[in-house]
């Protein structure tokens, strides 16, 4: 990735030091891909530090954790001066970015953590960047990061996210909603194959028909192509992949931040979830035999069930993103970032694995309201979402029915069920947890009275028994 | 909750002597509840201690964090000797209590933390005790613990856990089911009060009637209570709390624990958001005037949807606790703590929250099968979820299709379905993540050769461009 990213700079018309820890690979790198190109090699951490112009602008592309604060202290040691920026593009977890913002600020030096989303591909011919850290860094790497990064209608995928660790929350963020959109189209998948009966090419037709419309994007771009492709016995290559999904962690993280800062995310949980229990494949080899459950057996317009799976993704997507985006508002709020929402959709447009048209439509909502409330309060997505629900609900309900498990379809339904809910049950939650445990409950304003006046914490005597402590009998 | 684990060890023939910073509450509380009892009062941390038999069994109920550490602290500086025993009873983390342990067993201290659960009554007549921690402390506190905790058909709901943080782990999952039996029943409620259009005597008969069968359990008898119980004005006081639920933190670490092990523990990780989304009450009031949905307007056989409802309440709380004790089982594994699933079941039985008949039912499973790879597979709760599934089916679909949000009758069944099914369509996400990003897979076995053989990581180049890494064309 490191190597495309220098390809991609000299392309668009800088002078680049390469350096790696193994010598040889900065030789073998200059003698191949790099040849005839504005690229210089570095054979030592300080020839690389001394052969910089000032402010020396050096990015490491290095695993997260341990490596990069090993990799910034040997910079630091190499005659890296103050005024000096040092670029994090590896896939960091925010608070060690905003730790090494801070401290790397206490000696003078301007840290850069950025997120860089696109593969090997994207990082050759143009990634989506997301940088935040020490905002002073911005005006003298802005050109070359900008040039190098995915454009999305002349509009550069690359902007300034926040401080701190704003730009790898960012893209950890992204990675969620990845995990998101991944899930939804495998749930989509699995109604077309056992659902349905469909073949690989029927589903591959249907993907590419889904990606001239509304769902238009990569990943509904590769899944056709998936769909399509054979192998050397002529039948579809996917059929026999395991179905074990690996994970690298940031997905879990964005669902362990929504917890933590309570926040629904609940399609990004799901996804997470649903990798878990894909990767216990031994233990439903077992199950599989002693649990039964109904077998689909459908045998009436299949277009119609295609359509409603059409809207059941598209809603289910534009619920992810709202909850995506209700995270980094929240995020911004409790961490104390400037996050600008249109600017993240517009990053997330091109070059990234979510790119789509989607974001397109993301990114202009966000530009008619940058202090819109919600996604679905635009009256595109507002209308979008009405218009998908009826098809929605059926997947959703038929998913129950023939026994295919849904659990992004249906949690992004019950979301959206439950958000627009005035008057949820947790009054049951709160009236339970003030019964056995005197929590107390507050009084809804319309219901507020004497004996129960608005923002009070109120307990009640449930049982009739007891006084500040409720109590019950029961003893099983 | 202190002072009520005093009055119930000494009513068991044990001198106890009572301690608290402020002075001032050990006096009133000799002079009052403790009077006549064999209680005698400290005025100092030093007169606690000295006053103490050797070696010393010294508990605290302190609030969890920095609170314990520093108690720690004073007793340690007071006369504690080597040999002497301190538990800590609160609602401490886990990772807390690893620490201590060690912490504790550097000195020659032998430490304990363990879980009460059983609110403040629990804690008077018998809570559900949940001790783990430094082994070597258990013959001398077994009797005591044993002696004022809940018994179950004359079991004690009170053994010894594991290791370490053993007990605060195994209380922090029953925190995490407790949030989630609470959570399907308000979702039972919800759709009685708006699918069914049902009065609150009519829900209360329904909740009284559910706890005579399959459902009897404390949660359920106080929600009856809770359904019954009037207003000064004749009108249930339930609808008139705000339904915007609090949390303190121990069903969230439940969920973080699950992502961390990798582990789909979904009913209570949408138990958890559900409190999140709840909490969004001024949001949600502006989000019910712009999103709309089907208004359900049920005119058939209620008696036939309350029958439905009590089996999607009973699968799903089957799954539910059938993740619980995966988690459990991986935490075990993953922690090398010797857990016991029996006596956790019993532990559960009486005198905490989730208290059951349920639980009977469980102890009686791990009892016959103590190596039982899962719940579901145990004969009496495959019938049970086999007998079930058909109105659960039919609750899920309703929900969806009413427009009423079941999280977590859904996401229960979601599992249920991915957990019975041999082959995911997880091979999808596999195939996605090899073309965009070159990640490999396996294949499944029955379809190794020699091209693509079991075990080894491959890496197809989906599109006939590229080389060790896909590409797409795909612009946004």
């Amino acid at each position: 990735m490191g190597q495309n990213l220098i390809l991609n700079a000299a392309d668009h018309g800088f002078t680049v030091v390469a350096f790696n820890r193994t010598v040889s690979k900065v030789d073998r790198f200059l003698g191949d891909e790099a040849k005839g190109k504005s690229i210089v090699g570095a054979h030592s951490i300080e020839e690389f530090v001394s052969m910089l112009k000032k402010p020396r602008r050096m990015m490491m592309l290095v695993m997260a954790g341990k490596p990069v604060d090993d990799f910034i202290e040997l910079l630091l040691n190499a005659g890296t001066e103050k005024g000096d920026i040092i670029i994090d593009g590896g896939n960091s977890h925010y608070p060690d970015t905003n730790r090494r913002t801070k401290y790397l600020a206490s000696k003078g030096i301007r840290f850069v953590g950025t997120g860089v989303s696109g593969g090997e591909e994207g990082a050759r011919y143009g990634p989506s960047i997301m940088p935040g850290g020490n905002e002073e860094a911005w005006p003298y790497i802005k050109d070359v990061l900008q040039s190098i990064s995915a454009k999305s209608d002349g509009e550069a995928c690359c902007q300034w996210v926040g401080d701190d660790g704003a730009g790898h929350y960012v893209k950890m963020v992204h990675n969620g909603i990845e995990y998101g959109d991944m899930q939804l189209i495998t749930e989509a998948y699995d109604i077309m194959k056992r659902g349905l009966g469909m073949s690989g090419k029927e589903m591959g037709d249907t993907f590419a028909k889904w990606n001239k419309g509304v769902l238009d994007s990569f990943l509904i771009e590769i899944t056709r192509d998936i769909m399509y492709f054979n192998d050397d016995d002529g039948t579809p290559l996917l059929e026999k992949i395991m179905d074990s999904a690996g994970q690298k962690g940031t997905g879990k993280w964005t669902a362990i931040n929504a917890l933590d800062l309570g926040m629904p995310v609940t399609l990004i949980g799901e996804a997470v979830f649903a990798r878990c229990l894909s990767s216990l494949k031994a233990e439903r080899g077992r199950a599989c035999k002693l649990l039964e459950g109904p077998t689909p057996d459908f045998k009436g317009n299949k277009q119609e069930i295609l359509d409603n799976l059409e809207q059941a993704l598209y809603a289910s997507k534009i619920i992810s993103y709202a909850q995506g985006f209700m995270l980094i508002q929240h995020a911004a709020k409790e961490y104390s970032w400037k996050l600008n929402k249109p600017e993240i959709a517009l990053m997330w447009r091109g070059g990234c694995i979510i790119r789509s048209v989607f974001l397109k439509d993301i990114t202009s909502a966000y530009r008619r309201d940058p202090d819109l409330e919600n996604l679905l309060f635009d009256d595109f997505f507002n209308k979008a979402i009405h218009n998908a629900q009826k098809g929605w609900r059926d997947i959703v309900s038929k998913g129950a029915l023939w026994g295919i498990p849904t659990p992004a379809f249906s949690t992004a339904l019950s979301f959206y069920d439950g958000y627009r809910t005035k008057d949820l049950p947790a009054n049951l939650l709160q009236a339970q947890r003030d019964y056995f445990g005197a929590h107390t409950f507050r009084i809804k304003p319309e219901c507020a009275n004497e004996k129960y006046p608005e923002g009070k914490d109120i307990h009640v005597n449930w049982t009739g028994r007891g006084g500040n402590i409720s109590a019950s009998t029961y003893t099983a």
